[in-house]
């Protein structure tokens, strides 16, 4: 859906229960939002516990509503199996609300797959693709490298590779400012015979698009500056994020350890934190999902308040600056065939 | 080979023109070995270059002797038809010392690839496997978890990664002396449902053998403890392992920036250093090759002489333990139809 005007507020749906922590750190954390943007804040959830957070934070003449719903689906449940089950889910209900055109933009620190699951069925796929995908930068030492595919699509045929490279760069063109963003394929060597069937069979198709591909990147590339966006598939891309995740709480413990004694006066712990943010860049900024009508924004589980604060800033970008226009029209440019992945 | 006793010194061949440096740092490394171990050292090289770093070592009187090579194959050569148009090449004449049974390990810091190519062709597989592949830790902050493959095998079947992680199991409790080491199989989800058609596959494998499964792990299980052993294939690995190696450097610039401030007197420099080690585990102690019917450690391209005097470390450690006789007997006990991945 087009934005109306600049003028008039954006309207962000947050999916209440969703996350680790639900309206303790949801509630507060659309709230600060309020403060960033000329937006409306729905949150969708259990009517009392929502509204017991509102008066907690002084939400009293501010733009929030409250949508009830009815439970929450889990992490571990089946994401398509459990929509059906629980239609007035939280998710659930929240899409909805976009779908019927009351809300601009969704986030959602909830179940992935379930998050996935509800777009995809509420919302719908852009014309010619057959999957989502989640994308962005995912590192902050590497805060201007998008990776495509962070959301665990497994065994991606070529042309959805192609896709999620299309996908990628609109987001590095309008999201990060980047000129004509240079796309890498992840691989285990630059030369165009280096990789396994899936990429060389990709190195292809990116060759014949419009896009601006730059061929192989290697692990080490993410930090290389070679390719604005790094397009693997999500197999790839979940192990990569997690193993970030695991190595950021390793490297923390290790350095609260080394440093602790090296700083005085509790200087490690700020460097730590900050570090750590560092390794974690989707927990501050979400991961914007790509290829659904509708603009949604996924949190890490984790998220506190201020990573829900981020995740919305981030969807009000996205929504601002037109991006799922953008990724219709970059789509539409790609060889039939491709984009049907 | 099996060793004659104890008392024997260990011989060792050294690819002197391997790596990045060649002799400055090959020759100095391999010298450092000799006051570890009762060992003795064949250099393989140029024999003016390798000689003149000898004298410039006062290697005289010393248990080194040199074997004289002509050129070298590079990183960006093919290994197979480069070692069909080179036969006196560096890296396939040090591999001839140990088929002719006048080495019991083979270390070089040279092409991965042509190292690889090389053993096979000149040492042959152990019954049953198509493929070496490479494994050990490759992280200083998770130095108890075996990676398995390193070794960029793409593409491999399920019964390929079964031997991935019959061999690394055998590294595991050999090497690490971890016993009964758990083997988890690297996936997007723990659950058996989760994983692309590579994993799905591979964990009935698993299931089904007699090693000690523990089911899929997930990408910060590197650092959890739920897995002795991570199987993966060789295109995940190498990524995994060039992504932390290019972490390591950003996050070293980072700390710099950062700590120098903090920390006075260069003490910033000695932990970032350690870092640095610990996020590079094979440039300290070079990758076992598994699966050549000879003892191969292949060292980073970058090492220096530590990183050289590291890998010999770990060489002497694998021949002394039997490393070979067990692996043969692990993959003897997989079903047929595995091994011949």
């Amino acid at each position: 859906m087009q934005r109306n005007g600049d003028s008039a507020p954006i309207r962000v749906v947050v999916d209440a229960m969703g996350g680790d922590y639900g309206p303790p750190e949801t509630v507060p954390g659309a709230l600060a939002a309020l403060e960033e943007h000329n937006a409306e804040v729905i949150l969708v959830g259990d009517r009392d516990s929502v509204e017991r957070e509102l008066s907690r934070h002084n939400a009293a003449g501010k733009a929030v509503t409250v949508v009830p719903s009815q439970g929450k689906i889990g992490d571990d449940e089946h994401p398509v199996l459990s929509l059906r089950h629980k239609p007035e889910a939280s998710i659930a209900v929240a899409t909805r609300v976009v779908k019927d055109g009351q809300a601009d933009l969704l986030v959602s620190m909830g179940s992935t797959g379930a998050s996935m699951a509800s777009a995809v069925m509420a919302l719908g796929l852009m014309e010619g693709l057959d999957r989502p995908c989640i994308g962005g930068p995912f590192l902050g030492l590497a805060p201007r490298t998008v990776m495509v595919d962070m959301g665990s699509n497994v065994d991606c045929r070529p042309a959805l590779m192609l896709s999620f490279g299309a996908l990628g760069s609109v987001f590095a063109h309008r999201f990060l400012g980047i000129e004509n963003p240079r796309i890498g394929l992840l691989s285990v060597g630059t030369e165009e015979a280096k990789g396994n069937r899936q990429v060389r069979e990709s190195y292809q198709l990116f060759q014949e698009s419009h896009l601006n591909f730059v061929g192989n990147v290697e692990g080490m590339d993410f930090f290389s500056d070679k390719a604005d966006v790094v397009v693997c598939d999500g197999f790839v891309g979940n192990i990569l994020m997690k193993f970030t995740e695991g190595l950021g709480s390793a490297l923390g413990q290790y350095l609260q350890e080394r440093l602790s004694s090296a700083i005085p006066g509790g200087g490690a712990s700020g460097l730590i934190e900050e570090l750590w943010t560092s390794m974690n860049l989707p927990r501050k900024m979400g991961g914007p999902l790509f290829g659904v009508n509708g603009t949604v924004i996924l949190g890490h589980g984790s998220s506190r308040a201020d990573g829900v604060t981020g995740a919305i800033r981030t969807g009000v970008m996205c929504v601002s600056l037109d991006m799922m226009g953008e990724m219709r029209r970059e789509l539409a440019a790609l060889p039939r065939s491709s984009a049907a992945g």
